[in-house]
């Protein structure tokens, strides 16, 4: 991986973001790997910091991610939960018992003053991570969904309400005064190949494009910018991205995906069922592969087809 | 109980004098039971906000407490402090997941503004506890312990270094500028009785009566002041009483708990293996029975051998 030495950088939310981000690491190692990641879905449960997804980054390169749930630690149990159910405390946020130590570290080094930036990075040399996990910024944005039933928070909106109700349009809150985190603009800036990962442009990539200066970054970086679609055969592999979508205007197809990513976007990385699939905008490549994530393999193959990818870009980048 | 009606105010702290309040509790009903909480062993771990002997009460009164271990929930696990110590957190002080679910409402309730007596009352509430459960004070207290070792907070002493070190001597940071929480001397005014529960004399009720106010109250009171003795056959039932009352230049005997209560006590309930004992202070009726509680039943019974005590004395003081 000589010519990527300047390494990859993906951004990412949720579940099918985690799982790439895990087969990259094992592809490349961890040294040359960054990720940035959405921040937008955080919240504060039992009076503990959550970032649901720096959690799942993080506990995907520990290879401690359930694989059965998606989220929280393989294997977890879930006693306080119980417990704080018995007390009448709110319990739609599934908080894990061994997942609790991640959050009670957290919430204890942010009361220290360090930044989010410091904290993700500690936790994840805790936890013997060598990929740079980066927050998307370490100011406050939080992603609020206004649907037919209300306001919502996201993780109001996905979990408690098990994105039930119908979705009118999202909103960013403190995005358009929010600086991007430390490492962040550079690592756009220098990377070798910066990847979108599978995952829902709307609440999950749409947050970290919605920072000042990182969507400037990718249509100004010399770097191929590789998008993973999670959208397969006109539906999102998992979670609301469909729905998201429509709210947002945006057709539930690769259309849809290459339309989100226009301003910026080389490569749009697409599922094998999808073969002969078009997008207008001729300025982006469309490449097919098997993109469904189920076992270790599956992600490790992608990891290695989106390599070969940015090494071919880079190639020719470098060849003129 | 009618001649009880004020009720019983038992002082406590650890773990002999949370077994004798769920006898009490059992005996009287929660109504008719208050209870002032050592709060110099609080401390704050993983960024939460532990009160040791107000836990156990609270445990015991919600019958919940682990007779095995005689702090924390029975059946308790213990996932979140495996992760914690892996990920380099001190885990000396073993809180278990159940556990958590109390630790954590207390620490937001605190963090909202509530004082400490608040915070206890509402938890009791969630736990369908009807005796009052009062700490000693919301000013915080601290137990410091000096050792040959060096100076230690109580649990470093008590659970880090298992009372191993020796002990030259014990002061409480902050009592001086403490008061005591609301209803703690009304408490000890309008009491029927109080009772000194069987706790180590220096840590477990030393601290309570280092508040200002409070011995003074114990002094006043028209209640009579029963005693269960901690110290049986010459050594404590269990934990460092021994050391510390040797430490403070008390005899570790029936005589040193007379001595260490000697300006408020009215009646010494010492256990059966020291019929024929005797103490140097004729003002002080001393009364055995059996007070080993192994059993619900050893509670149950030793409680209504105190309330048949704190009866006959009412009645006394009731006929002149």
């Amino acid at each position: 991986v000589t010519a990527l030495d300047s390494g990859i950088l993906v951004l990412t939310g949720g579940t099918g973001g985690a799982k790439l981000v895990r087969g990259l690491e094992r592809a490349l190692g961890g040294a040359a790997l960054g990720v940035i990641v959405n921040t937008g879905d955080d919240l504060t449960c039992w009076g503990l910091r959550v970032s649901p997804d720096i959690d799942s980054v993080t506990y995907a390169l520990a290879d401690l991610l359930s694989r059965e749930r998606g989220w929280g630690i393989e294997g977890d149990t879930f006693q306080c939960l119980d417990q704080m159910r018995r007390l009448g405390a709110p319990a739609w946020f599934q908080l894990g018992d061994r997942d609790l130590a991640l959050h009670l570290t957290r919430t204890e080094l942010l009361r220290e003053g360090k930044t989010l930036t410091e904290t993700t990075a500690e936790i994840a040399k805790a936890f013997g991570i060598s990929a740079r996990i980066l927050p998307m910024s370490d100011d406050a944005v939080e992603t609020r969904v206004l649907t037919t039933e209300g306001e919502l928070s996201f993780q109001e909106y996905f979990v408690r309400e098990r994105f039930r109700p119908q979705v009118k349009s999202v909103r960013f809150i403190g995005a358009e005064n929010a600086t991007p985190a430390p490492g962040v603009l550079a690592g756009i800036a220098s990377a070798a190949a910066v990847v979108i990962a599978p995952s829902n442009p709307i609440t999950s990539i749409g947050p970290i494009l919605a920072v000042p200066g990182i969507r400037d970054a990718l249509r100004w970086t010399d770097a191929p910018v590789i998008a993973v679609s999670p959208i397969v055969a006109g539906a999102a592999v998992s979670g609301p991205a469909g729905d998201l979508m429509k709210a947002a205007g945006l057709p539930v197809s690769l259309e849809g995906i290459a339309l989100a990513y226009a301003d910026f976007l080389d490569v749009l990385v697409a599922d094998s069922q999808d073969v002969g699939a078009h997008v207008s905008d001729s300025q982006i490549e469309l490449l097919f592969t098997d993109t469904i994530m189920r076992t270790d393999d599956d992600k490790l193959r992608l990891a290695q087809f989106i390599i070969a990818v940015a090494m071919d870009r880079h190639r020719k980048v470098m060849v003129g």
